[in-house]
């Protein structure tokens, strides 16, 4: 199966290191812009304030199926983990909607690097995505 | 870009007409299961108690940028929708983890075809996850 990139995101962070882990560390505005080609699906989005982005993580090592992640000092299943290096890179961050210009959205709370290939956007809805009487297992007092 | 299938969900639904809309508009209990050489990546997962699966719309029709929504008689911009017709055809939905056998996962909440291609498993993290004070656009009044 062919995954197509669909626009690029622009954030302030250059390299790896200057990355917030989720957005939620992030106060940070990025654009998310979408390939013109693709505009005309924007219609609407602009009456959500939040919308899910998927996201290539483009410079992602090779899959390991057990990875030290960001926030522990303890090795866990990769799947237990948000970490990028996975088999399918795909990333997914829920962000604020700023504002929409034509083809570019203004968000806040980016936490991808600079150039990242954008996959979709998705409105966040909260009767579909949000869950209550949530454990997080070894992210308990982490995140 | 490639992306390759790394399990497949068992479901009630045999057909598009008998899958929930979302996640919470439905009760179903499904199976997610991992292909044997992804297993070791599920370590520590059973501590979350939901987890966001991302897969294929395997089934889904050629993409299209304005789309009747389920839930409207309007058509939307794709992006504003959830809408299975897109250009990367990838669904995301958050369940509840009742339990994992080995390589099996034992969902609630499923909303997607049986045999569906599984790509991507991940700790559903309400501080990453979860917005508030959200507008819903269009949606409002009908999610």
């Amino acid at each position: 199966m062919m995954i197509i990139p669909i626009g690029v995101i622009h954030t302030p962070f250059a390299t790896m290191e200057k990355v917030p882990i989720q957005p939620c560390y992030s106060n940070e505005v990025g654009e998310v812009e979408l390939f013109r080609e693709y505009e005309e699906g924007l219609e609407d989005l602009e009456g959500f304030s939040h919308i899910v982005i998927l996201y290539l993580f483009h410079k992602s090592g090779r899959p390991s199926l057990r990875v030290k992640p960001f926030l522990d000092s303890d090795e866990h299943g990769l799947f237990a983990t948000r970490h990028p290096n996975r088999p399918n890179p795909i990333g997914m961050s829920v962000v604020k909607l700023i504002e929409r210009k034509g083809r570019v959205l203004r968000v806040k709370g980016i936490d991808v690097l600079d150039g990242t290939p954008l996959i979709d956007i998705k409105p966040y809805v909260p009767s579909f995505d949000h869950s209550t009487d949530v454990r997080i297992g070894w992210l308990q007092g982490k995140a």
